[in-house]
């Protein structure tokens, strides 16, 4: 289902069906062409959604590294992605790009099948200069000269992945080039020891090639201790004017920069000069503003980081019908009220407060808030730190993300024990963002852990009494719950520590038990009403935990009505039903017949979360025909 | 099984039953004790194994840092913790050190449960600083002025984790020490560029507290633009002075250092001094010299990092009788064979080149051989990027290591489905180094991942042809072999590409199917032998594939026998059994009985691996009393 392009006024764009195209363009024009880009952008993501600030900021660098660089011979490699609108714009994607981020349409990411140009995958971040250190020793290998180019936010640098990369290149001495994309955010504001390293400014001087042109020029023959003294007795102005490059230079890369990232004449300049001339790794500092020349973005880059549609000239997000109060809300809500109440629950999020819920607790609590940055497997072990003092930390991340916190959560949380508090948003299918963000493997990457008690709620009510419950829990707990709003449901107003391993019976039958977990309960009960109009009685049980099951009212239900349909929104491989399976061949009840839905073995496609459940058939009209089958079957 | 303490001549040590009797001794006393420990250590190590050179290194460092802080009231979080045997010994557990890494005897780790002084378990690298920050912050929130210490080694230091809690501890200013322990090597020597820069030693000079000497002492007024062209103008002088600070004062540590950590009282007064007056993080770097103190291993660091038993005058290993050649011999044997036909073959090492078996690789290939230092996220990301230019790279990690690779696995290695080999070593229990490092979960935590293909060698001579399919395969592809001896096989001359999902039937039977994978087909072969003798009749099937799996073959011989018995050297949770009960869900097979062995819901503790295998009950007795039992089940 395609959508039919949109026509801009895009004169210049529209003669641009590669980057072939802008090489021979002149300033005057390459800068008309960065507008018309600007507008292309704008308005399809007011229509579609998506990633808005991080485009807008690097239309000018994308220009020039297309213009001076050979792409695609050249390797490009834009860090977690999110900014390649530009990119995909003028590398012959021009016109589906207003199919952007749709079912079916063009990704918000870069992908190998959509484009030559997109030389490497990303979605998360922070993978680019491994990625890039990889393609450019190939490139070496293969005597080669071609580079690879990766293109890095500030924010991104936070996360470790990143150092290791940087470490090895240094090392390797081959001739990377990274950009540092500066833009003093990564999604919010960013924190760390780094971040205000980085924006101590260079006060409008011009750094650029500095080591050359000094050692050229000057000959001052007195070095060694007084350097150290000079150096030492004004260590300020030293910071000034040294901290951004002799991090870098401390990793054996060439610092350049930094440099206007909005003006395409600097920008061209100093790659041609790097393309030219340097040996090694190099890292050109790029300062650039999130949501350059689209107004309501550059005042409020948080809030147009990405987003849903809007309308342009207000800036406003478009009027959707009141839908029922999200999971992440009540999650946040809760935490305000557990924190209110408890003085030793403290929150720890990774550069997602607000996307998290979390910025009403940040405002209440600012000491009780650590936002670690992109930095998952700190989050993590810094928590267990704090819980061996006694805190209780509620470890607060994307269920995508917390994959890369898996040794973590099992070495450092897990096996000793420690009482850390895993708040698992985003768990099953995201929607837009697609395969890189769905999480549909954490019932698999945590279920095998032992010591780790796992929660899935059916609804926003339960979220509440499991997060509750979690922070109660002496030992280390998850819970898991998706993306988007809620069922609607009353909350009380009291929270209630729920029995470990203790599900619920919420409805009694006889031909079949269904079995869902989390968010697949209410359409598992929408399911049963189905099968009852077609004559068939089922159970129904929402197990509340996934680890510990409740071993007694699964088996006693599966033992009565002999057939059981499990219902996830994770992959079916490793998850909730392969938990159930185990347990029924452990109490050996082998005559039961068993099916179990959920995601299949590929990677999901982006689009509507309502459509990916359907395709996965875990949506009620899948579950019923599913228990009708099982019914039918011998 | 407590093995009786051997006594050895230790009067003062006799003496020390907690860090409490260290404080009055005199520095002369230190020293004496020093050397008590030191023989102790050897000698047990020399009959237990162990990691000595680590431990020999930091004896003083241990002495000093118990001597001047109030442990356990301070915390010392030891990274990875092999370090920690003179720290075990003073706080406790002196008589019952003979019993390390025994049976039931004390963990080569820190471990909550044998000491209070143990402030945080540890066993993989680089989780300290991230650890004591938490600590820190909780102390911190409880206006308690105790301190916490990490003592990391410059190894650990190249792990992303411990940049990601750098950053964060300079962001937050709070009271941290961090003690670099600085050997200039971690398992093998260093590599990356942060380890050239660190190893740029100060020439004898000390510039310990150099900044506020300085400070106050040198009253230089032209600062700025001037110090910047003296800078430049001589950068090596410059670097060579304060790179190693630099780093440090990049994340906003106080940097002290180096400091020669043998000499007790020069630690004692710079630990005394920053106890007493440093405000806001703080890294002290101290030299050691791993082996430090017995002669084999001050030269032999490498071999002595960690090692069986061994005789003490000549430093040499034990005669062992001679085994058959090991996984990780055949696996680097392989590589370098696959090598020499196939210049695309690259291999991948995290800091552990002699440990997966690479040492005559890098010898004979060293362009061709990426040691990336303990960084297993970038080393996978790093494989992906060279994947996408054709190199076929193959990574060797162990298997409880690339437990920290996870998101990367999927997010850049199986999401673009690029040709990326995982060499999986150390799958299944690895010994007496215990729960942090038992491979355990790798078929769980590799299993639910799309477009993955797995396969485990039944011996050493499958592991070839496995190694030899995977390159070939195109698309990611792991293989998982565990620690120790093969069968003793002989090694055809051919290299065999296998069928993709393709198992072999081993033993034709009646009565039920042993589904066994990777180093538990040989047992299960062993067990069909002894239950033919009790009249019952086994078929056996090594699958070869736990992803994808032989469908048809298992299906079949499932159907026909009606019982099956899985087993794996894996947790049981979400593993090669959970696949097969899937498939047998999946495929409608309902009636048939079965029964999944393999380790149970909980971390299973040190031990030599027969007994850990005959505890799991996955040994050929254990597998016997199973399927009888699933024989006499109704």
């Amino acid at each position: 289902m395609l959508l039919s392009p949109q026509s801009y006024p895009a004169p210049l764009l529209d003669t641009i069906n590669s980057p072939a195209d802008i090489r021979s363009l002149s300033l005057d024009e390459l800068n008309r062409l960065a507008g018309e880009i600007r507008e292309i952008i704008v308005k399809t993501v007011s229509r579609n959604g998506g990633h808005l600030a991080p485009s807008l900021g690097v239309v000018e660098l994308t220009l020039a590294l297309h213009s001076v660089f050979d792409t695609p011979n050249d390797k490009l490699i834009w860090d977690v992605g999110h900014q390649s609108y530009a990119h995909k714009i003028i590398t012959g994607r021009r016109e589906i790009f207003s199919t952007l981020r749709q079912y079916k349409g063009i990704s918000g990411f870069p992908k190998f099948k959509e484009s030559e140009y997109d030389a490497f995958e990303t979605g998360h971040s922070s993978t680019s200069i491994s990625a890039a250190l990889g393609i450019t020793l190939a490139k070496h290998y293969k005597n080669s000269s071609n580079r690879a180019i990766a293109v890095i936010g500030d924010g991104s640098m936070t996360a470790g992945i990143a150092f290791e990369g940087l470490n090895q290149a240094g090392h390797l001495d081959k001739d990377l080039i990274v950009i540092l994309n500066d833009n003093e955010m990564s999604i919010s504001p960013n924190v760390g020891a780094l971040s205000s390293f980085l924006s101590r400014k260079l006060s409008g001087k011009t750094m650029r090639r500095v080591k050359d042109h000094l050692v050229e020029k000057l000959q001052i023959s007195d070095v060694g201790e007084n350097i150290l003294n000079i150096l030492r007795k004004s260590e300020e102005s030293f910071k000034s004017f040294f901290t951004p490059g002799m991090l870098f230079e401390a990793f054996k890369f060439d610092y350049i920069g930094p440099i206007d990232g909005h003006n395409i004449a600097d920008l061209k300049e100093t790659l041609e000069t790097v393309r030219d001339n340097a040996q090694g790794p190099v890292l050109i500092h790029v300062l650039t503003q999130k949501g350059k020349g689209y107004e309501p973005a550059e005042k409020n880059p948080d809030i147009f980081h990405g987003l849903g549609p809007f309308d342009i000239s207000s800036g406003k997000p478009h009027k959707t019908k009141d839908g029922p109060v999200t999971y992440t809300q009540v999650f946040g809500d809760t935490m305000v009220r557990l924190a209110e109440k408890d003085e030793k629950i403290v929150a720890i999020s990774a550069a997602m407060v607000s996307g998290t819920g979390l910025t009403t607790f940040a405002k209440k609590f600012p000491d009780r808030l650590f936002d670690v940055g992109i930095s998952e497997q700190h989050a993590v072990t810094f928590a267990a730190g704090l819980a061996t003092e006694g805190i209780k930390p509620v470890v607060a991340i994307y269920s995508s993300f917390f994959q890369r916190a898996v040794d973590q959560i099992i070495h450092d949380i897990c096996l000793p024990n420690l009482p850390v508090t895993l708040a698992i948003d985003r768990g099953g299918v995201v929607g837009d963002d697609g395969p890189s963000h769905h999480g549909v493997f954490d019932f698999s990457f945590l279920r095998y852990i032992p010591n780790l008690v796992i929660m899935a709620p059916k609804d926003e009510e339960e979220l509440r009494h499991m997060l509750f419950t979690a922070t109660q829990h002496n030992g280390p707990a998850a819970v898991r719950y998706p993306r988007g709003g809620g069922q609607n449901v009353n909350l009380s107003k009291h929270l209630q520590k729920l029995e470990t391993g203790r599900g619920e019976l919420l409805l009694e039958g006889e031909d079949l038990l269904l079995l869902p977990i989390g968010n697949r309960v209410y359409p598992a009960l929408e399911a049963a009403e189905g099968l009852k109009k077609v004559g068939i009685s089922a159970a129904v049980i929402n197990p509340r935990f996934l680890k510990p099951l409740d071993e007694a009212l699964i088996c006693s239900w599966a033992d009565k009505c002999g057939r059981v349909v499990t219902i996830e929104d994770n992959a079916r491989q490793g998850g909730f039903g392969s938990a159930v399976l185990e347990l029924l061949s452990r109490k050996g009840l082998y005559g039961i017949r068993t099916c179990n839905l959920g995601h299949p073995d590929f990677f999901v496609e982006h689009g509507p979360q309502k459509t990916l459940w359907k395709n996965s058939r875990i949506d009620p009209p899948s579950i019923i025909r599913a228990a009708i089958k099982l019914m039918n079957r011998n």
